[in-house]
């Protein structure tokens, strides 16, 4: 068994992350997006890394992985009794991350060394690695202006019609060393983009300055799984997005954005009709049951998305040979 | 009936207020002790001010009244898991005002506009008042060096040997706008000082630049009630701290702090045989119930403190007839 790197946000990207996690432990590194990370009332939330901790832990919420299981949101009941800000914030358990790294960051440590002190104390073997140290943000440019991707989310409820995306710092963003080692690993076996919108989950990752020449050197086969079922995201509003970008809401859509980046693509069982006409693309094809409702559902998927890649490098040795 | 100003600090001081805020609701201004206050993991702690507001509001806990009532520790619980630092910190909903009071202090707000928002949302209507908006701390002298009074209380225990106090800032620290108004006001009927610990709840007070003088030119007579029954401080390290400084534990040497500023003293039934003692350091005194364990006693007391100070206006006037 080599080491494995992956990809990504949200949460779908968070349960593949803890699927690889199960089958590879402390060699697997997953690079987390933080390009939706925001400011609110001081605190520094960090929404996908959050949820990466807490998936990774075992002790996400089911129902809102973003939050620890058994939540409560006394503060924020007394917060609306003080005549504090309208926006939602997290509940008790949720705010204790925020807190810890805005007090880190201003005592001028990096995220990422706060991260992975968070993960030591969780007990996370694996590498949880911010895309970069340097901030990045996403902004949707919509009908109605640019806007953060929190403001567009939470404040305008998705409903704007999406122009296009900006990663504002992306260019002059540094890349994590954590990710470099782990890219340089002699054992690297894959790596993977995990299941997640392609535009403000995964493409702020892939916008770091040297992030795609980077993975271009890659010494293992890099493969995507589709965060499209049936011409639906899973979660979230990726094929609305997509609609108005004017692309089909399909997992060949998905598949095209990551063109001349990736070796293999995943995609749905439901969606097996696509498989000719993604691989039609120049990349290799499977396609597989990407539904994770369940612990086991989690493995079994990475189980496979591992297999895959281990097909692609026997072919391709095969073929220098 | 006319206008009441009090000067509190500590659970003893809020409850007083208390009494007095029922009986002359927005006729009363109360100057708070901020002396204490603190940063902890970048929120903004005035634990004076808070008790002072969950008891006026009606909403503090009974047992641990810097909280408000039914409190819960779910954020101090995650904290540890990720291993924030060791330091208690304050229940779920205690720490909505500092996280807000923090917020607002980083976005150029003063402490006096802050404490009278969160007034207006809990119903006070009576003025909370910062003793300054600028910055004052109370520091402890021990044996063991000089330490803030929540190192002194919180890491230290009470334990080493008080020598002295000091107030850093106190020399250039303003005076309240709304003690100015209050003061002024025609019908200003008492200044009270609040049963609190007289060296870090009352003197950070009395130490703020031109306080001392503001309450000499007073229009209405200034009555000090006692922190110390029959030898031993109700709440808190009073007595300690007098035994220390070589003073002794009683209401006779708590009222000898006062003097040259108040007109009259309030000690406790239980010391009634001090009373002749305390009247030959040259103020009125009156002995009274002062231990306030029911809201009742306090509205009583508040109710005992406003007679004596009207008896000692009237007895003045009769004499300047």
């Amino acid at each position: 068994m080599g080491s494995v790197v992956a990809l990504a946000g949200q949460v779908g990207g968070a349960k593949l992350a803890d699927g690889l996690y199960r089958l590879r432990h402390d060699a697997l590194t997953v690079v987390v997006n933080t390009g939706d990370d925001y400011q609110h009332l001081g605190l520094a939330f960090s929404p996908d890394i959050d949820t990466m901790l807490y998936s990774l832990a075992g002790i996400a919420s089911s129902a809102a992985p973003w939050e620890p299981e058994d939540e409560t949101h006394a503060l924020h009941a007394m917060l609306k009794v003080l005549g504090g800000p309208d926006r939602p914030i997290h509940g008790d358990r949720a705010l204790a991350a925020p807190l810890l790294r805005a007090h880190g960051l201003a005592s001028e440590r990096t995220l990422s060394q706060i991260t992975a002190d968070f993960c030591r104390h969780l007990g996370i073997k694996a590498r949880v690695v911010p895309m970069s140290d340097d901030p990045v943000r996403t902004y949707v440019e919509t009908d109605e202006g640019s806007v953060t991707f929190q403001e567009y989310f939470h404040d305008l409820a998705c409903e704007p019609a999406v122009r296009g995306f900006h990663y504002a710092g992306a260019e002059s963003a540094r890349l994590p060393e954590a990710l470099l080692d782990a890219l340089h690993s002699a054992d690297l076996e894959a790596i993977v983009i995990c299941p997640a919108n392609p535009y403000h989950a995964i493409r702020p990752i892939l916008q770091v300055a040297g992030m795609k020449e980077l993975l271009r050197k890659r010494r293992a086969p890099l493969v995507a799984v589709t965060p499209i079922v049936g011409g639906r995201a899973l979660m979230g509003s990726a094929g609305k997005i997509m609609r108005e970008l004017g692309r089909e809401a399909s997992a060949r859509a998905v598949a095209s954005e990551y063109l001349r980046l990736i070796d293999g693509f995943v995609l749905d069982s439901e969606d097996s009709a696509l498989v000719e006409s993604v691989r039609s693309l120049g990349m290799d094809v499977v396609a597989l049951p990407t539904v994770m409702r369940t612990r086991d559902d989690r493995v079994a998927l990475a189980n496979e998305v591992l297999d895959f890649a281990a097909s692609i490098r026997v072919r391709r040795e095969a073929e220098v040979a």
